[in-house]
């Protein structure tokens, strides 16, 4: 926006707009600061548009909140009165992602920078242990990660809590989760039980959806439309349009891909993930009792001996890692011409074995590209891995800050 | 929102906001009066949380540009001083809709109370025409539209064209459209220049998301999320996630769907339309000449022609319908895991035969329900048929109004 002139009208408005006005203005400078860096009082009025004396008022509120601090003196380019430039702060407000996966419970806790203020993780059975345990022990994490944050000094803004499956964020529910047999699970209510009293936002997002907000932020810029497979023993989809999570179901894993005649674990036939998923490859490239399918080994570990079997040339291992590379390839080329994705990431236990899967998958998508007029979609491996949803849960946490920098306590009332 | 009361106080914000805050109130009547029926002023200043004097000015500005009329006296359910009730008017302006299809060119001109004001159709065989020959064709409807509607008195307010293929809708090119053979299309640019210097705003949007719009609009409310699958020779979709259009590419047509060996207009196999799409279904129907393959009739009198051939249990249109259904069903099945809407409509060809399409699809996507909890989606065939995607593009064009009343000139102007 241009720069407003001191000449211009004002025009009177009244006080119920005036707040989501100045909250949604609040939210905007500290969208600036964090995307484009330092900048000064002067340059802020002319990106936002907005009058000097604003600003000034309105960062006299951040820097009350301690959300901006004042930084070096700046010329701003040469013109009118040097200024302090402001800089993002928030180091004493952060937002919390709990993560329930099929084998562990995951926290992270990032701060409006990026910085981690709070990470633990335990092993969790989710797919035999009872509902109630799994959230006891989800409940003692948080508790756990909350006490940690508030002994520092620093407010957690939100706690978004990620779930394989079906989740209804409205209600607070998981509707659905096949691989761990959840039904219409109140699971905000469960947790909220748990930690107590303690006054903190709740959310709920698909572990997948919260995973491909962390792949955007973690890519370069312009992947704004993304599809992010990822995946423990299954396989989930998020897919952002614009840079923005799309509600689409993401239940690719289950979507008739796969071979007919193999039942899933959700009980019907021919769903994608008995080919492509994680437990589809271990069963595939070895018996029971071999170390890559010891459930009281953790996954990474297991997946980085699949990794060192590929490359020393096994063949069972080879052969396993092509059956799901040709399935993959095929899913894929559809989920390309209904999405329309630019980058596709493969995320979750694919990027384990990415060398394999990212060139197959890309030359499986540039063969079928219908025109050189159109860009192909690129396939990428993931950097974050499984890593990905709790960063996701935690970045959507933050996002609170930056909708309402008014959450955030002043001194005076801490 | 509650309604304001005249002791809060006031700010002052500057003009550069007011003219967008002011353009957004106005549209904001027109859309609650559009969508809720006639209301009064005091009903629209509880609704829009505006004190009741902007809605005076506001409606004053709507009145002078016969946007709203004023109706019948009203007791404001019996509270303060009787006022009286605002009606959508608008009969002074429209939203010019063309599509282009494969078989004709379209339009169709709507005004903001739904009453058509213009509709015209011509048969088009883009398929063996050049480019130029279809757009000469194309501008001419164009012009003679909008020479139709100025001298009725109305005031096009703008001109929405819809083409198959992927739609650029910024640079107004059609990027790529693999059943008329167009790759880099300015066609913005191209239907300008023969429609001359008539200032009327243009834009491009895919024909499927168009029709999409449509069926929303057509469809009871609470349809969301509605997946429209549509087509005459081949097969797109348009998808809504809360009623509002994504940018999901929508080639399903040419998605990996079908028999891997078949070879598609777009020059790969395995194309999802060459089991599904009109052609492909009227040529395993039919032998070359039989009157339902000659292109000389029109497409809707040919399918009716399938239809009655169905109905008279001829056993040959009946295996062919009973293919298409088959790969119809897997299909959809694919992109309901996918999408997850909560309506299919059938729509485009698919809605001459729905009585057989419609239940096969009910009773193929209730099988993989995966769980009781989660709420089947349902399956519709389209009553707007081929209409869809040009009455689509009038609502589009329509969306003008409602996103900037003062498009619309006051007399004083006209």
């Amino acid at each position: 926006m241009p720069p407003t002139s001191p000449a211009k009208p004002t025009v009177c408005i009244d006080a119920n707009r005036v707040a989501v006005v100045r909250r949604s203005n609040l939210g905007g400078i500290l969208k600036l600061l964090r995307d484009h860096g330092p900048r000064s009082r002067s340059q802020l009025a002319t990106e936002m548009g907005l009058p000097k004396a604003t600003i000034s008022t309105l960062v006299a509120e951040l820097l009350e909140r301690s959300l901006v601090r004042e930084g070096e003196l700046t010329r701003n380019q040469g013109l009118g009165r040097p200024g302090l430039t402001l800089v993002l702060d928030g180091s004493g407000v952060c937002g919390l992602g709990i993560e329930i996966s099929t084998t562990c419970v995951r926290g992270l806790a990032l701060d409006p920078l990026g910085s981690v203020v709070f990470e633990s993780q335990r092993p969790l059975d989710t797919t035999r242990l009872g509902i109630e345990e799994v959230f006891d022990i989800t409940g003692d994490l948080a508790r756990q990660a909350l006490a940690e944050i508030s002994s520092r000094g620093i407010q957690p803004l939100r706690l978004c809590l990620v779930t394989p499956g079906t989740v209804d964020p409205d209600r607070g529910d998981v509707v659905f989760a096949a691989n761990v047999a959840w039904h219409d699970t109140p699971a905000l209510a469960m947790l909220r039980q748990r930690i107590g009293r303690q006054s903190v936002d709740l959310r709920i997002e698909n572990d997948a959806h919260a995973a491909s907000l962390a792949e955007l932020t973690a890519s370069a810029a312009g992947m704004g439309n993304l599809l992010l497979l990822t995946g423990e023993s299954g396989v989930a989809a998020g897919v952002l349009i614009d840079g923005k999570l799309t509600r689409l179901n993401g239940e690719v894993g289950h979507a008739p891909l796969g071979p007919a005649d193999t039942v899933c674990a959700c009980g019907r036939r021919g769903c994608w993930e008995t080919a492509v998923g994680g437990n589809a490859l271990l069963s595939r490239i070895a018996d029971a009792g071999d170390t890559v399918r010891d459930h009281t080994v953790s996954l990474e570990e297991r997946l980085a001996e699949v990794r060192r079997r590929a490359i020393a040339g096994d063949a069972r291992t080879l052969d396993g890692v092509r059956y799901v590379s040709d399935h993959l390839c095929h899913g894929l080329s559809v989920l390309t011409d209904i999405v329309g994705p630019q980058v596709i990431v493969l995320g979750g236990y694919f990027s384990f074995l990415s060398d394999y899967f990212v060139p197959a998958a890309q030359t499986a998508l540039n063969a079928r590209v219908m025109t050189p007029v159109m860009a192909s979609t690129r396939v990428v491996g993931s950097s974050l891995g499984f890593a990905a949803a709790t960063r996701g849960a935690a970045e959507i946490a933050l996002g609170a800050l930056f909708d309402d920098p008014t959450l955030v306590r002043p001194p005076s009332d801490a």
